[in-house]
């Protein structure tokens, strides 16, 4: 199948060009009777838009309009379109360096792969896409809430400073996202120098994801976790995810890294999470902890050298709207895409047990 | 889907048990006319077997036969079915356990996915199977030796250990597959205190992926990390994937992490390689590097507390023959997923340009 | 998989209700660099049309807009979404009806199975949403021209009248789409009679599909007959599906039913067709010739007796605008779903030789 | 996804070559706790084997093997692997055809294709195949018994001899798998005479399907009629496919094809089964009636004209072993076929409702 499409049971397709006119999703298989309409959407969506000084100014309403598969306030079970329409496109901008291979940015590979390349805003490989993934996120989440199954995200590393603490109510009230007060305010300072360098920055985001039942995924190649890392590299910019203690496992023993079982209120429990919920690829009740590194955007107003198509050297800086830092706007799509996978392997366990 | 099968193209599937009758492998969609023999299996199959004084002490035979999709030498077009009969298995060691929930393995989420398991050696958990994954990854690097693409694997940490240099003579020197030689003989002795503890250890694996043309990944899912991602992290005892500068993104400024384009040897290249060869999904040309965090056996000989199958506490020790450490034993593992994934991108590049 | 996709590589995907606010189709899978515009579309979909006087009288605009994946009159190889606004819906029809099965209808099993049922104009079951089939199938046919592969589909058999010559030219003429003139003058004066009767009849259509080259289908599940009767069953009212000689191969010896090889033109070619241009699954070469059942349309205007929701019997007539014969506007939709798997099994073939 | 495997959630592969070492078949996604032993598959796999006069002489052992997936007797949700060996192949009766293009068989096609071929017994395109199909039938025969769903498979026509009684019981007492008694003599004479003259002869099969509960079938490419089509038209020889009234409705008007509802046995039925089980592609709860056009086999002891690999004309006859007709032994594998295509439905519907 093409690469536009996620999912098995719960198939997610995206499509729209971050200038072109417009942008969509389409979801297949969404269990009938969920009370669905466009306010889910939209306040999902909303999240995404750029809030903070260090985010682009591109304000794009994005209001979201369903087109199917919703009758009288209830999915049915066909498949749900949701489009919306580019508005706050500035085409503009991306003629003067059309030719020029900017580092960083999928405008070489895209070339070269197909020939043809619509570069206005990065085309397909803009950032914008991400727009369909949370929409499909939203209906997701409308789906796993039914579950008691929520997914968080929060900043907890901006360049070397990281979160220490984690406030479950701090997120939202910082426009990083961030569930240490104390770090959040260092990160914005970082941020404002910066900016101010005309520079950008990389950092690092945990996703906790609560109630998932135990059971979920399937051996042995679509593993929970090996469906998590796929839909969370499929976002542009992450370069790493790990699962429970991540890359530290390296320096664990055996002795310190199983988490052992005990009684916890009647339940069978971890005493620790060191596997971050998931073990042989399958959910066992703990949270499932994920994290995820987000580079510095490509897109900086200091002037590079690269080539252009006839390959030659070139001098040059990118102008328009762009974005210091992407991490906080990272957040709800990785939600998103955590939210879509989790809610393709309940409908997949539900087809595991025959009544 | 099932879960037993990846690829979308070069299609494999993997069956069998640890203590079942045989574990298998069928690779469907593999091209016709490649040549291909028992010998390229075992080859590539022998690499996985335990070698050194810190691996278990299993001796499976390992013979690998190609039941059908080769005719004459070659291959057909039609699926390439391969068996490998267990000998070494010796189920009694899990009969005395059979009714705890070892930490850190499988054994709860199974049962509770599942409502039945068998547990001789983990039975389909085990990390056994991956000797069917060895297998289609011996066929794939067939294809890839023709696209003169190769995928190196080598041990870059050991507990805290570090290789420090590369060397790719040296990785067959050691039984730990690693670069550095003097790191190698650290990471050995350390092996040794671990071992004499009766503890595990963890580590990271770096691969290196070259020749990979431009243009393989198809976006915005099917990226080539994506699916690397996801190859990878299917592997047992994988707790995360990152690709290029990885985590390290989180301190990295986007001036210093963008790969700016030159001509070299005639050929557009990028002047550092910090995206690691992979650019908005989509191969670049460059190598593709790859680092996988791979946690602590979990069979430990310490005694460990758990609870049993009647969720009543209880201390025990495993038997059994088991590895202190596990990365140089997954390495060909993880060369094979990446081999398979690169292989299947391969396949639908092809079919991106109708002629 | 949900059911509302098919192809493997080019992928289709329809979506919208009868009554929604739009009908729409997502193809992925499109190569690069195919010119395509809204008129290739519009031409099509104009074919689709009710024109004849036993054809409803819903009059759709039917205007496509293509929404992305092409850029200065090219396919970039990005997903391509095309919309269509739905005007000329009279959801008042329906309400009246709403809680009766209609016999022929899909209202009892949608309702079954879903629990929920958009019922205004048989919602996503109505006959609408080929609409977004022939749109896709207006894309296939642009690669398939490429390739100068071309699909005709006409009128057979119309109630016991059939068609006994094929002059191609006479099927623009008519609009039965017969490609015999005599034949099709019966065939409309059986369906003045038919719509006197308010009554409705079922037919036959053939489709050549010529120039597909040798090599397209894969064994063993997905032969290319195989593909094509599952395309063409999942349009609503067809009932059968046939390759060449179809149902009277029961009648034949192998003497006279196996095709013997010839050199004809300097190529290799069979001396008669009674496979209709397959051969184990994969196509020979020579025309394929399909046969397709189409039924009587359900909605008619004599009363029929059926049950209501709370299982009451009652008596009722269809009011709405309906088709006395519904196998002339099949034509196209069959002519695109065979388009549509044409166009797929090319672009598998590419991916089977690995350059 | 490359030919050799159909179903979504209940995944069959098979694998082997008519003269190669083995034929085996792969069954993924096989819900977990179905009883399962050998003596299940042999059963099914034992009303394949030839039996009548009019049938091959070849006669292999087809001794099932389960290699994987079943734990104490019971399926544990991992995949099935079942092998059987080749025995009684003998190759030198294709050692002197090998250069011929065998007319009404794949030789041809294969070869174009792939550059490579099998040909010994047909390879991979040889009904052999169908073999695996069986075991994988009889699994779902097993997962449907539960369900209280049968498929029964009967002759209804050879040459022009048609069944014109339906008795059940005596199906299993004539070779032909005939439920009409006088029917099958007069068949059973016809192949006699077919038999002598060197010759060969089609027939129609029809499957009845009992027991499917409402709402399985997937709008609107996967519907319930489209699958079975696929699946049903995959098998080699087949070359029509109906459901229901099939291609009869041509003839039939809307008043008279239409199925009423009605209540009986306090249940909502239909009047009629013209639609064969199946509305708007789902399942409606009466039985599910497909109807099926088997060609004569191409193997025929008569001289043919063909063409060799150096595109010569040459004469030839086929000696080896084949059969008359291969109606009954079709049976078996269509009942399969049919079996694989409900339960994955099944399956699918299990997933439909979130509970």
């Amino acid at each position: 199948m093409p690469g536009n499409s996620i999912g098995k049971l719960f198939r997610v397709s995206t499509w729209g060009e971050s200038h072109g006119k417009a942008i969509g999703v389409l979801v297949d298989g969404c269990p009938p009777g969920i009370a669905l309409n466009e306010k889910d959407i939209q306040l999902k969506l909303d999240k995404r838009k750029p809030k903070g000084f260090f985010e682009t100014s591109r304000r794009e309403e994005d209001k979201a309009k369903i087109l199917s598969g919703v009758f009288k306030g209830k999915t049915t079970g066909m498949p749900i379109s949701i489009i919306i329409w580019n508005k706050d496109s500035r085409s503009k901008d991306y003629e003067k360096i059309k030719d020029i291979y900017r580092p960083g940015h999928a405008d070489y590979t895209y070339e070269q792969k197909y020939g043809i390349y619509d570069y206005r805003g990065g085309g397909r490989s803009s950032g914008r896409e991400t727009v369909a993934r949370v929409m499909a996120g939203a209906i997701a989440e409308k789906i796993l809430s039914r579950k008691k199954i929520s997914v968080i995200g929060h900043t907890i590393q901006i360049g070397e400073i990281k979160s220490e603490k984690f406030k479950a109510n701090e997120i939202g009230h910082n426009n990083l996202k961030c569930a240490d007060k104390l770090a959040a305010k260092e990160m914005l300072n970082l941020l404002t120098t910066i900016k101010k360098e005309k520079n950008s920055i990389g950092g690092i985001i945990e996703l906790i994801i609560r109630g998932v039942p135990i059971g979920l995924g399937e051996p042995v190649f679509d593993k929970l976790d090996a469906d998590l890392a796929k839909a969370i590299m499929s976002i542009g910019g992450v370069k790493g995810i790990s699962i429970g203690t991540g890359f530290d496992v390296a320096t664990k023993k055996g002795s310190n890294n199983n988490d052992s079982y005990e009684i916890r209120r009647n339940q069978v429990r971890t005493a620790t999470n060191n596997a971050g919920g998931i073990l042989g690829g399958i959910s066992n009740g703990e949270d499932i902890i994920v994290h995820i590194a987000v580079k510095a955007p490509a897109s900086i107003g200091i002037e590079q050298k690269s080539l252009n198509k006839r390959r030659k050297t070139v001098n040059f800086t990118i102008g328009g709207r762009h974005d210091t830092c992407i991490v906080p706007r990272i957040i709800p799509v990785a939600e998103s895409m955590a939210a879509i996978t989790i809610t393709d392997h309940l409908l997949l366990q539900e087809s595991n047990q025959l009544q």
